[in-house]
C-alpha cells in the first residue's frame, strides 16, 4: 500500500472553510479506506481560481511524505467535457479535474505518467453533476490508496491541460526576473524565484549578496528571518522560493500591492 | 458498534471556524472512543442560527455512512430549560439540543426515535453552562458509539421541538413552488425543491423540460454542471436539490439576493 | 508513551485558517507518530498576537487529556535568536518558541520544567528559518510522543521569557479588578477574572450574589446561561472564567468595544 500502513491523502479545494463540501468528501475516503490520514491542505482557494490552487499545491506537495494522494478540487467545469486525471509526479500522487491545476507540476516536477480517468465503476453512484470530489475523485483517491494497480483507472494521456505558468529564468549573467505568484496572510509577497535559480545567478554572476527589485523599491536578500532591522527585505522560504516581506508589517500593504502577478527581479549586490 | 470498527462523527456548529470550542468537543470524543472517524461540516452556521444549521444539516448527513453520529450544537439556549435529545432518523444518529435543529429530518425523514436526555452520569463533570457541546453532546456522542443501548440515556418523547419548516409543493398540475434556503460559497441559490417533486411535477404536467422562475427572472433547469452557455440557469446538485447559478458569477449578486428565503417557482416549458 | 495508546496533539497557530501551512505540520507530526490524534484549536491568532496565542491557550488547555502535547506556534521572531522551548506544566506538554506564548500558563500553572531545546538532530531536514512549525516544533512534539526522555531535548532553563500577564486581584474586601482579555465570535467579552477569585470575593465580603462593572454599565452575575431576560449580564464560562455577554446579541457592540484590555470591576450586591 502507497504509505505503508498510513496512506496519506491530502485535500485542496476551493470550496471554502465553512464547510460542507470537504466533510462529505472525508467521508468517502474513510469509508473506502479507513486507515487514511486526512490533511486539509486548504479550502481556500479563491472560487475557481486554477492558478491560485496550482501556485499553492506546487509549493507545498513536497511537505508531505512520498506516495501521499494529493485530492484537488478547483472545478469551474465540474458536469462538463473536462476529464477527470490521476497523475503520478516527483512520487506523489495528484488526482483532480484535468484543467491547469497541476500546471506548475508538469513544469517542475518528474510527470512519470498522466492517466484520463474512465473506470467509473470506482465511482461513487449515483454521480452527481456539481460535486465530483464526493463522486469521483475521493473515491479514485480511496482506491489509489488500497494499491489498485493504475492502469486500472484508465488510458494514458499525454494532452492533458496545462495554463501558463511563468517560470523564473536567469536574464544574461546578472538578473533573474519571476513575479509575485502569491500574497500570504502576513502580507508577504511570494515570488516564483526557486533557490535553484538564485544558486545559478551566484555561479554566472560570482556574486554572493543579493537584492531583489520589486514595485521600484530594493528589498535585500536576508538570513535569520522575518525578524530583521531593516523594512522591507527578502528571504528564501520554507518552499525554497523567494518571498518579499516587511518587519512586523504586510509587506503587500507597504508596497500598494493587492494581486500577484507583480514582476520582480534579482541581481547581486 | 455502530459503524463497525471505524465509527464516523461529524460536527455542526455555529462556533467559527476560528476555534477553540470545538477542539475541545474533539478532545471528549476520541478520550471515550480512540476509533472516532471525527469530520467537521461545518463551523461557520451563522451564530444562533438555527435554521440555518437545520437547513445544512438536511443536505449533507446522507454524504456519511448509516450509523453516523451527527453532532450539532447551534444552542442559544445553552444552560437553560431546553433539553438535550438524542434523535435516531434514517439510520443515523442525531444529538444536540432539542430547539428545532432537526426539524428538517423530522419533515423528510423517517424518524425511529427521539430520547430527551437525562442520565446525566454520562456527562463530564461538572457541566458548565454555556459548553454542553462538550461536557453534554460529546460525551452522549462517544457512548452511543461504544454500543450503549439507547434506553439508558433517557425517555422516548413526542414532543421534542420544530421550527417552521418550506416544504417544497405541487400547485396544480403544473406549478412547483418552493424557496431559496441557502446561498452558498461561489453565490449558488439553494432551495428546498427536491428532485422527487421535480419528478411528479414530470408526472403530472407531462412536461420533459423545466425552468425555475425567481426574483422576476427565469432559469433553465439544464444538466451538464456550472459550465453553461446562458448566464442564468438551474440545476440539481448534489443533494438533490434545485439549485440556481450564473456561469462565472454569483447568482446571488446577478439577483441581486443576500439572504434567504425568497420564493422559486418551477414549471415545464 | 504520554497519553496511553491514542496521544493527543493540538494546534494553536496564527498561521490562518485558509492554509497551508497546517497541513505541513500535520504530514510532520504522523509521519513520526502515526497514532497522533490531532486536534485544531486554532489558527485565526491574530498574525504576531502572542498575548492573544497566550491567553487562549490557557483557557482551552484544560479541555485536553493529561499528557496532550500542544504545539503553540505565534513565532514572528522564527529564523532570529528565539529559543524554541518544551515546557511541561500542569502534566501537560507545551512546545512553542521562548517569546511569552506560555506566560498564562507559567502564572497560573504549576511548572515542572522549561526545556530550551537544543538537540537539533531531531529537527526536520534541512530546517529553513521561515518556518519552525514544521521544521523544528512538529518534530519534536512526535519524539516527545514517543517516550524520549525530555533531558534528552536540550538543558533546562529559568530564564524562559514571560510577557505581562494581568491577574485577577481582590481590592480590599469587596471588589475584584480583572480585565476583558478577548471578543468571541459572539461577541462575550472574556475577562481574566477566574471562579476561585470569585469563591474568595464571596468569603471575604459575605456576599452571595455578584455584578460585574464594566465600561460604565452593571452586569448581574448571573446562572443559566446565555438565555436571559436582562439585556446585559455575566457568567462563569466554560473555562471557570467571568465572561459578559448580552441575550440574543453582540455585548461588545453593545457596550462599544472593538479590543480588549477593558478594565473590569467584580463586586456584591
Amino acid at each position: 500500500m502507497p504509505g505503508g500502513d498510513t496512506p496519506f491523502v491530502t485535500l485542496l479545494t476551493d470550496f471554502g472553510a465553512d464547510g460542507p463540501w470537504a466533510g462529505a468528501m472525508k467521508a468517502v475516503l474513510w469509508s473506502i479506506q479507513p486507515a487514511f490520514r486526512i490533511i486539509d491542505v486548504s479550502h481556500s482557494v479563491a472560487p475557481h481560481d486554477i492558478f491560485g490552487g496550482a501556485f499553492m499545491l506546487y509549493r507545498t506537495y513536497k511537505d508531505y511524505p512520498s506516495w501521499t494522494i494529493h485530492l484537488c478540487v478547483v472545478d469551474p467545469g465540474v458536469g462538463g467535457p473536462r476529464r477527470p486525471i490521476l497523475a503520478v509526479i516527483d512520487d506523489h500522487y495528484f488526482i483532480g479535474p484535468d484543467n491547469g491545476l497541476f500546471s506548475f507540476l508538469y513544469q517542475f516536477g518528474e510527470v512519470s505518467r498522466v492517466i484520463a480517468i474512465t473506470a467509473d465503476h470506482y465511482f461513487r453512484r449515483p454521480v452527481s453533476e456539481t460535486f465530483h470530489g464526493r463522486d469521483v475523485f475521493a473515491p479514485i483517491a480511496g482506491w489509489v490508496s488500497k494499491g489498485i494497480d493504475l492502469t486500472r483507472f484508465g488510458e494514458p494521456v499525454e494532452d492533458y491541460v496545462k495554463i501558463p505558468v511563468p517560470v523564473d529564468r536567469l536574464v544574461g549573467e546578472s538578473l533573474v526576473k519571476g513575479e509575485i505568484c502569491a500574497i500570504d496572510r502576513f502580507g508577504n509577497l511570494i515570488t516564483n524565484v526557486r533557490l535553484e535559480t538564485l544558486r545559478l545567478l551566484a555561479e554566472q554572476s560570482g556574486k554572493r549578496r543579493f537584492k531583489v527589485l520589486v514595485a521600484g523599491q530594493e528589498a535585500p536578500l536576508v538570513t535569520g528571518g522575518y525578524g530583521q532591522e531593516q523594512p522591507l527585505f527578502a528571504l528564501v522560504n520554507s518552499s525554497n522560493l523567494v518571498e518579499i516581506a516587511c518587519n512586523g508589517r504586510s509587506a503587500a500593504e507597504a508596497l500598494g500591492l493587492t494581486t500577484r502577478g507583480k514582476e520582480v527581479g534579482v541581481m547581486g549586490v
